[in-house]
């Protein structure tokens, strides 16, 4: 039935409209708002999703889920997605969605105090029982949406990819690294060591520079605003993006390459089918089809000799002084700098999957039950050691760095190396469909690249999930092979 | 029943949260959006305001307030207020909203191009349109309410006031008005011309100095920004005010008096009481009393002679050169400047009220039937003739120059001039109470009086209607003799 079908559409775009006011409430509450206005903007964000979540668990949805008919490719995908959106949304009872918001709150509290205190023992009552009910939501997830349980979780953050994909994928990655790590750090040390970038580059100035840069990739300020905040981020909606940074006046690659990172998000969003809007097969892909995109335009292209050209000249005339250090081997020497440790998020494009290895394996044991929070650490620091060769000296620079786990995000850190792997494999297409990409690059020119990524992405929607994606763009499923090619023409040929 | 009073509590809880984003949104609309977001910022906030009104006019509502018993004064006043919110919500067949909205969007739209060429006739369709369904709305409300039909349209905006009180004061304000004018005319002519500041005034230090006095005021930007956009206003929530204004480097005195004026309503919205935070007795008492607590700061306190002497030494400081324009006499020459105009919102405090008097009358004689659409241009000329003496030479600067008509906004025209009223008549007793409140204001020190206010007046929420509202805090129900006296006092002893 079409009548059903297109009540379901009406009820999915008041949803996606009431996300959008909690895109630009989130953003708000990054950006802008004063701290006082922390409690109430929690009321705020909590009515919204809670009418949200009432009107995707109606008791009428169901019966309009099992009547509607939808014709063509992109309507059958847009009920499958809804039909998906609501089989997550009813299987889990209240009580546990309410034990869970709790449980997390709380859990993330005491984690900051245990970060800055360096104290598993602090966070691991708390930590147990996320994970207990982490467990319980897959276990529920499972039995209704006929995957496994960490496959289940998993999903929530990027559709169409299994951890039995992934698994064989890091494998073989973990073999590459054990062998290119070497190889590159040999390489890296018999170069003479990069100039600093003199500084200070005024805030001003560099702000400036971020919106130009971003303007090259295509970012359209009459749907979009650069702002600052304490980690950068993209929000807002596909007709009002809103990127951030933060500006340090000792460190322009900083801000820099922060806002192409945001920008690639930004132009996702806005490349989105403008006649899927508000529909869930109009959103985007996925957090890792999210990361190739982000990835793809900070890593593979800005970071390339082709961009770092164009980009030295543009910082040159940006902030004036000794030419020497905008040099194109200089800049790809501070700004692609390879070594080993123990911080993800400062982590280079070579050594970063090992996190995410490391965590995917970690967190795929303990929603499996066969790892459990006491014996983190430890599981930890071996596996850190097996993957970099190195061991954390305290649990804050070990198991303790990241938010995720401690906010209830299980299912959430492959997305960062797929995205990663995503992008060289696009990028490895895109070279081979758009002729003269790199020389484009040299020009600071991205509109080349991103007009391919906006026919064979961005407009794709949410119509197929992540390996379709990545068949449709590139021929092939997830391919660790192109990412691999891509590192040691960077890294291992010097 | 307690219980049906508790479930109003939180449904009422929930419309006001609610109604928090949408306030975020209008801010964000007005200060930070992109031109490109307006599309879909339409949408959240239609969408927003569709949650709230099923939310206000679902079935079991009704029920509820037949059955809610309430304790105590504020409990009595809060059961009271959302009696009259259902019942306004609930007075409207949804064809009637769904017109109005219609109606009022098309005139406005068609009124823009209308001033721009001073051309009545091209909105005179729509507008007769938009008051046909005014009246129609008048009459139904008026039946559900026991008002008149314009009383009921005046509550919307302010309550506990009737037209019937305003006439009298009006006419007597009319009368001063007639021997006042020229008087303070020929006093000021008499007088020397007041030198301009000399200016320019950087941006940035008037926004250093506009935060500095807001501050002085009392407002604490843990819980406040100050922003940008093109028509200054005060929005946000009580524990997040958001205030803005519109800065032009060659005159000071627009962006800080508009700052001063905001930060009066802010300082009405951050002294609402705590305890009835989200519940409609725990909101600012309507339009007039929120214009009352700007205008008793910007043009009460702020335009003292003991305030403006401060403020002259703040610009000094700020701004350095000749101090002679800074001294307080040619600041108030300059500030207080007495003028027939055609033009209300350049309106000084004087022949202000004229303005809005024109308009009271002419919009209840249209509600009432008694003026057509068609006489309107003619009825205005005329009516400003007999106030100030003057008629517009065209449309544009006579009944095209306010939005409010021609986006169905009637019965709000009053609140301004009843809020200057209610602010002389605020200080008067504020100077009675206080001691050493002029002493006060001469050091920048607003406290005292805002303190003052905060008891009398942000504390009370909408626990009285305006006129009770009046006699809680000056003894007195509104004395239009208060306002005469304040300005004889500035404005006729010379």
């Amino acid at each position: 039935m079409t009548a059903a079908y297109d009540r379901l559409k009406a009820r999915f775009a008041r949803i996606a409209t009431l996300g959008e006011a909690q895109a630009m409430l989130h953003w708000d509450a990054s950006a802008m708002m004063p701290p006082g206005g922390a409690a109430a903007r929690g009321e705020q964000l909590a009515t919204l999703a809670g009418l949200s979540h009432d009107l995707l668990t109606a008791p009428e949805v169901a019966g309009d889920l099992a009547d509607a008919a939808a014709q063509g490719e992109w309507d059958a995908a847009n009920l499958e997605l809804m039909r998906r959106a609501h089989a997550r949304a009813t299987a889990l009872p209240t009580a546990l969605v309410e034990a869970m918001a709790r449980a997390n709150s709380a859990c993330e509290t005491i984690w900051r105090e245990a970060k800055a205190r360096s104290d598993f023992a602090l966070v691991r009552p708390a930590l147990e029982e996320v994970v207990r009910l982490q467990r319980e939501m897959a276990q529920a997830l499972s039995a209704a949406l006929g995957l496994s349980p960490y496959d289940a979780l998993m999903e929530g953050y990027q559709r169409g990819v299994t951890a039995a994909e992934v698994e064989p994928v890091f494998a073989a990655y973990e073999a590459f690294l054990a062998e290119a790590l070497p190889r590159a750090e040999a390489i890296q040390s018999r170069r003479p060591a990069p100039r600093p970038l003199p500084g200070p580059f005024p805030v001003a100035a560099q702000r400036a520079l971020c919106r130009r840069m971003s303007e090259r990739v295509g970012l359209d300020y009459a749907h979009a605003r650069l702002d600052e905040s304490l980690h950068p981020f993209c929000g807002g909606t596909p007709s009002d993006v809103r990127i951030t940074t933060f500006y340090a006046e000792e460190d322009v690659a900083k801000a820099l390459m922060g806002v192409l990172h945001e920008t690639g998000h930004a132009q996702y969003e806005r490349g989105l089918p403008e006649a899927w809007a508000r529909q869930p097969v109009g959103e985007a892909a996925g957090m890792a089809a999210h990361e190739s995109q982000s990835l793809i335009v900070e890593m593979q292209a800005c970071r390339s000799d082709a961009f770092l050209s164009f980009l030295g000249r543009e910082l040159l005339a940006a902030f004036g002084g000794d030419p020497a250090p905008y040099a194109t081997e200089n800049l790809a020497g501070l700004w692609r700098r390879v070594s080993r440790g123990f911080i993800r998020v400062d982590a280079d494009e070579l050594t970063y999957p090992a996190h995410v290895i490391l965590r995917f394996r970690l967190e795929r044991a303990m929603i499996g039950g066969r790892l459990e929070v006491a014996d983190l650490p430890g599981a930890w620091n071996e596996g850190l050691r097996a993957l970099l060769g190195i061991a954390p000296p305290d649990d804050a620079r070990g198991c303790l760095q990241d938010i995720h786990w401690h906010d209830g995000a299980f299912g959430y850190f492959p997305s960062y190396t797929l995205g990663a792997m995503a992008a060289a494999q696009l990028m490895q297409a895109a070279r081979r469909e758009v002729p003269g990409l790199d020389e484009a690059l040299a020009l600071g020119e991205m509109l080349p690249l991103m007009g391919w990524l906006r026919e064979k992405v961005h407009a794709q929607g949410s119509r197929l999930g992540f390996q379709d994606l990545l068949r449709h763009a590139t021929g092939k499923s997830l391919d660790p092979g192109d990412f691999m090619a891509h590192l040691r023409a960077r890294y291992l040929e010097g």
